[in-house]
């Protein structure tokens, strides 16, 4: 098996892909007659790692599910996708391991990467971060002048902030409200003046979060609060913690700071939630027994994925449907919409996960793609979502969406009655309700302005309650929903060259101003007349 | 001049059009080339209402302008701007004026709506939630038990939730602290229970946001607040307040509450933040003074829109290169990324405002239109951005971008330099360097995975800072530019039908999970299986 694949258009069922996409646009294919078989539900439904896969309303048939799983099967998307948690080199353009599901490996077995066992690597990163959250929790560690720390800010960008906000946000409801968790992620002064006005130096800790501890944001964040710490009499080394990789400049050995732990190369920053990226912050957050909880759910969908065969494997029916749903039928969008208010930033997360890791126009063996690859996603909770863009989703463009609901709520001790349901009735009554008007339509040929075409696809994806098990579950579903589709294209869902120009860039840019910062006087000068005309407007001529 | 209009593409000129987006897509009119011109500056930019409009880097040059330009004079989309600022009945298929402008207008002319003085109105209105606001803040209105009013949670969704939400955000800096500010907005029994867990009932004002008072969301979490109330032992009278139109179930001659502020049939949800729908919590959390200058920044723009000639109007401008990208270049989604940490939910309501005004298939005189109008806005602030989705921009499915950067930053007193330059420096950097590397891009024809084709059109719109009158001006401009892009796509930009049908049917499922939970014993009757099998699993068979 290469490492590199090749993508499903070099397939021989390619065409007769394509020819089933114009067959699905006949009328007698519309998604209300296909939901009319009575074989719908145990044939385009699964279950796997504690989630529900409800694919009815998406518009294919048996037929097109075989061709689907026939392609996957000959393209070895799970074979593959094992290769990839044995440790193969699948990041082939930077010749790197990927292998975040180790961070959730309780199974003991080893892995060898360069003489190394990563999954006892990770542990022992695990049982350091776990003493120490524990020891912060009890007020054992306390800052500088004696004092218990009660906020705690993560300096992080991307990787390293996105994904810990999103699993902060869903288990909020879990905190027992000793610390507050703040994220200082953009550059953006009036990010740091809001944190600096709601916390007291002398409780607070600082996470940085870095693998190379180069990152100009966090590091302009970092030094940042440093000054600032140091402006209020307190001493930073006994207020900062930093998680970045063995030697970087972050390092302890490098700077004088309360606690270092390590992340590793084979672990990409958007996959990284799992790692001491998430798990110092969420296990001072909320303790360590929640996260390890959370932990054990997402391993427990990566040995759905890695061992589910092809019909029954969640990631791989939905990573199939999505690149079914892109190359064939067209849709460039897909919406995510989760039907509960702590799973807030899930969109922004698996918007960073999957467009970084699938945004590419280059194969894993390094050819330029007949197309680009991936979806722009994007999404709010529901029901919000339909009091603002389910306008377009009826009756504008289509776009595929994910549907996500809970089945238990967590805060059962509200359950007040209003039109003879409670509110996570009402709730369910309209994520049910949507998916099915927008599948099945409601045609007003005489009416344009009362006409609901229908036809348009979603999948309904169903967790049994918000605990950390099953958001665990729910994020290794889409990290490896992501990998599969990355395998289908044919590309490395595991690099991201695209954000290397405009660091370079903004270097030139910041050079330029910081000679006209150390001396005003001097003509400000820059190549480009259109940055240049910004430049003199922010710093004079 | 008719009050509907007819589509650009019946315009005579839509196939010079065509042909204009035949030539951009030739190598020569790379935005690389475009931009050298040393008149792309002078000719592609604009200022307006305390806002600069650059669209250097948009894929138009001096004919392509030109021609868009005589569309929209043809189209008379300035003229019809005036007339719906004027109360002429645009919102057709609704019979109603849309008069959000007449919320921010202080001129003190008369504007006659069925015999009334909207303008007025409106003023009466907004003197009245002035005096209630100073006396709520004051302590001079307390609750049922004395006690001042420390919390205040908004109960509203969709166009009474976000466009608020994406204010108070905004100017969050400019708070004195003493009101803190909740949004209940989904049914999700979560979002209730995370605020009923961080207030106290005694010291809570809620205020319930609903035009029809009908509104299920909104009914059931008031509901709920009135429980939880009488559940404290505190009169729910004394802590309510509404916003509704007269003679409503809300209306306070029909419900015993605080008070009761009057919304109006002629503004619509996602335009009503100028009106009581954000003045009454807005005023509360900040003050009736920056409100109003937020209302003078809205008032400055709607005269811009309505006075600048074509060639000038920043509203109409971006419309054009809207509707541009969209029917003639072929991108069928827009990111919004401000650079600045305060606007995070600028994109959300942006999201609202336009894909609910604009996501339509009928012309505004009932007929179906050849393609769908509008596009999927989406977005996150920079540089955050950059570090997450900005892959997919830079290498994979380009899509237009409207990049919004601020002059003077808020938090002057945190201006830590790093590297030679202020954070607010580096967020310009990267602003800059993102548009400029976009639009440029930088070929490597020998190594795809480093390619990066460029040719990626932006916008940049700067703000002078982030005080509420520029901010009013940012809100007006993106009003504005929705309505004139309906004009232009020839619908109306004022109804929202498609919301319609998902509501429907949430009633026929409610009701059966009403019967179920009235009698459990009974079999759970539906007639979609794909509804029931759900059903089942929530609530038993």
């Amino acid at each position: 098996m290469s490492a590199s694949g090749y993508p499903f258009q070099q397939h021989h069922l390619y065409q007769s892909l394509m020819d089933a996409a114009d067959r699905m646009r006949q009328p007698e294919y519309h998604l209300g007659n296909l939901m009319q078989s009575d074989q719908r539900w145990p044939k385009f439904s699964r279950q796997g790692a504690g989630l529900l896969f409800d694919f009815t309303r998406q518009r294919i048939d048996e037929p097109i599910l075989e061709l689907l799983l026939q392609v996957a099967a000959d393209l070895e998307i799970l074979p593959r996708f094992r290769a990839t948690a044995k440790g193969q080199i699948m990041n082939v353009t930077e010749k790197r391991p990927a292998l975040h599901t180790a961070a959730r490996d309780f199974s003991s077995r080893r892995l060898m990467v360069n003489d190394t066992d990563v999954v006892k690597q990770l542990e022992q990163v695990r049982h350091q971060f776990n003493r120490f959250s524990a020891d912060v929790r009890s007020g054992r560690i306390t800052g500088s002048t004696g004092k218990a720390f009660q906020d705690v800010v993560v300096i992080g960008i991307g990787g390293s902030h996105l994904g810990t906000e999103f699993v902060a946000t869903a288990l909020s409801p879990f905190s027992d409200g000793k610390i507050r968790l703040h994220f200082l992620s953009n550059v953006d002064i009036h990010n740091f003046g809001l944190i600096a006005s709601r916390i007291d130096p002398e409780t607070t800790l600082w996470i940085v979060i870095s693998k190379s501890y180069t990152t100009a944001e966090t590091l302009a964040n970092a030094s940042q609060a440093m000054a600032w710490m140091k402006s209020k009499g307190v001493d930073p080394a006994g207020h900062l913690v930093t998680v970045t990789a063995q030697g970087s400049p972050g390092d302890s050995q490098e700077t004088p700071v309360l606690a270092t732990f390590h992340m590793f190369d084979f672990i990409g920053g958007r996959y990284s939630v799992t790692s001491a990226v998430g798990g110092v912050p969420l296990s001072i957050y909320l303790g360590c027994d929640l996260f390890e909880e959370f932990l054990k759910g997402a391993g427990e969908m990566d040995r759905h994925a890695a061992g589910a065969a092809e019909e029954n494997n969640l990631p791989l029916l939905a990573a199939l449907i999505s690149v079914w749903n892109t190359s064939f039928l067209g849709y460039q969008h897909q919406a995510i919409i989760p039907y509960a208010a702590p799973l807030s930033r899930l969109p922004a997360h698996i918007q960073q996960l999957n467009m970084e890791s699938n945004g590419k126009s280059a194969s894993a063996d390094g050819k330029l793609l007949a197309e680009p690859a991936g979806v722009v996603i994007f999404g709010e909770p529901g029901t919000n979502a339909q009091h603002s863009f389910f306008q377009l989703a009826h009756q504008g463009r289509p776009f595929p969406i994910d549907f996500i609901g809970i089945r238990r709520p967590f805060y059962n001790q509200y359950q007040n009655h209003y039109q003879g349901v409670t509110n996570h009735q009402e709730l369910w009554a309209n994520l049910l309700a949507q998916a099915t008007a927008l599948a099945t339509g409601h045609p007003a040929p005489d009416d344009p302005a009362r006409h609901f075409p229908g036809n348009r696809p979603s999948s309904l994806i169903v967790l049994e309650s918000l605990e950390p098990y099953y958001l665990g579950s729910l994020l290794a579903f889409y990290e490896a929903r992501t990998i599969m589709e990355g395998y289908l294209w044919g590309i490395n869902p595991f690099d991201q060259f695209g954000v290397q120009l405009g660091k370079k860039v903004a270097g030139r840019i910041r050079q330029t101003m910081a000679r006209k910062n150390s001396d005003p006087d001097r003509p400000l000068q820059y190549a480009d007349p259109l940055v240049r005309a910004h430049l003199e407007r922010l710093l004079g001529r």
